[in-house]
C-alpha cells in the first residue's frame, strides 16, 4: 500500500522516519530524485537518486513522476516505477512529500491514504524551529508562514497525527499502515478465498 | 468511538476479547441486556445485565436498544444509554454482536466502526468448532451452517480481521481503533484549534 506523509518543518518528521524505519522493515521510505549536487555525505540510492537535468527533464516529459516541483532551480521529484517496484516486491511504501506533491500523487494514485503531521501547538513548532539556533531570524520566520500554509491544508488529508509524544506519534502512523491493510476493500483476496467455498 | 465486532462462532472471539481487554483499559466492551436467567458464576453487570420481561419489553418500546433480538424465547440487547455513559466517560466501546446485531446499530449510530473477524479457513473454522467436543454432530453443523451465513456478509463490514495468529489479530484490532481516533473527520478538535490561530 501506498500512503503519503507530510509534515511542515519544526513537526519532528525525521525522528518519526528514523523510528519508523527502525520498527518496521516492511516499510519503505521511497527515495526522492533530484537534479541539485549531493552534499557531503549523501549517498546516491539512499538520499536521493541524484540524476541530471536532462534525464530529470525527460522523464517528465515521459509523465514518469508521481509527483515532481523546481524548488530553487532544482528538481525534486517521486519516480513512479520506483515506488511501484517496491509496492510489488509487497513493501508498504511512505512518500515525504509536501503539500503540493501529496495535491498531485491523489489525482494519479487513487487508494494513496494520507497522513498529516501537526506540531502539538504553534508555539510548540516555534520553539522547535527557532530551537534549532542555525537561521537567521529572516529564515525562520519563512518556515514559520511556510508551516502554517501547510497547516491550513491538513483537512485535505486522510489522517491527521499530531505529533506530542514521538512513540505515541509513530504508534499511530504504524497503526493506521496496518489498519489500512484490513480494511475491506483491501481484504479482496482473502474474503474472495471464503466467498468461493461459501456459493 | 463506538466499534461493532462481530466473529462468528469458532473465531476465537473470546480469545480476542479477553486479550484486548488485558491490554487496554481505555477499551470497554459493552455489557448486553438479557431476560434469561443467571447461569452458575454469572454476575449482573459483569456478564449481563439480567432484567425482566417487562422492563426489556418497556425498553423496547421506548426506543431504548442500540440493537436487540429474541433469541430461543429470550431477549438480548444492548442499551443505548449505557453505551452513551461508557462513551461520555472517554472510553472506546466495543459491542460484540452478531451480524443482525450490527445491522441495527449501524442504522442508529452513523458514525460506527465495524470489524468482522475471520478465520483462517473453513477447515480450521471446522476443527476449531469439532475440537471443543462438548456438542453433538447436529449442533456442530448448525453452528457452522450459521458461520457460514454470517461470512458472506462479512464485506457489508469496514474492516476484516483474520484470527490467525492471535496476537496479530488483537495488533490489527488495536490498530484500527487507533487509526479511527486518527480519521480528519475524528480530529475537528485538534484542526480547529489550530485553525483559529492561523485564519
Amino acid at each position: 500500500m501506498l500512503f503519503v506523509i507530510s509534515a511542515p518543518s519544526g513537526t519532528g518528521k525525521t525522528t518519526i522516519r528514523r523510528e519508523i524505519e527502525r520498527r518496521c522493515p516492511s516499510i519503505r521510505y521511497s527515495v526522492s530524485c533530484t537534479t541539485r549536487k549531493p552534499r557531503t555525505g549523501e549517498k546516491d540510492g539512499v538520499d536521493y537518486f541524484f540524476i541530471s537535468r536532462e534525464e530529470f527533464e525527460s522523464r517528465i516529459a515521459g509523465g514518469n513522476f508521481l509527483e515532481w516541483a523546481s524548488v530553487f532551480g532544482n528538481y525534486y521529484g517521486t519516480d513512479r516505477s520506483y515506488v511501484e517496484k517496491l509496492l510489488g516486491e509487497g513493501y508498504d511504501v511512505i512518500l515525504d512529500i509536501d503539500v503540493k506533491g501529496a495535491t498531485q500523487v491523489r489525482a494519479r494514485k487513487r487508494d494513496v491514504v494520507t497522513i498529516f503531521i501537526l506540531p502539538p501547538s504553534m508555539n510548540v513548532l516555534k520553539d522547535r524551529l527557532a530551537g534549532r539556533g542555525t537561521e537567521s531570524e529572516e529564515a525562520l520566520n519563512r518556515r514559520l508562514e511556510e508551516a502554517k500554509r501547510e497547516i491550513l491544508l491538513a483537512p485535505w488529508y486522510d489522517y491527521v497525527v499530531v505529533n506530542d509524544v514521538l512513540e505515541e506519534a509513530v504508534e499511530n502512523i504504524l497503526s493506521i499502515i496496518r489498519a489500512t491493510k484490513c480494511r475491506r476493500e483491501n481484504s479482496r483476496d482473502v474474503l474472495n478465498g471464503f466467498l468461493k467455498l461459501l456459493t
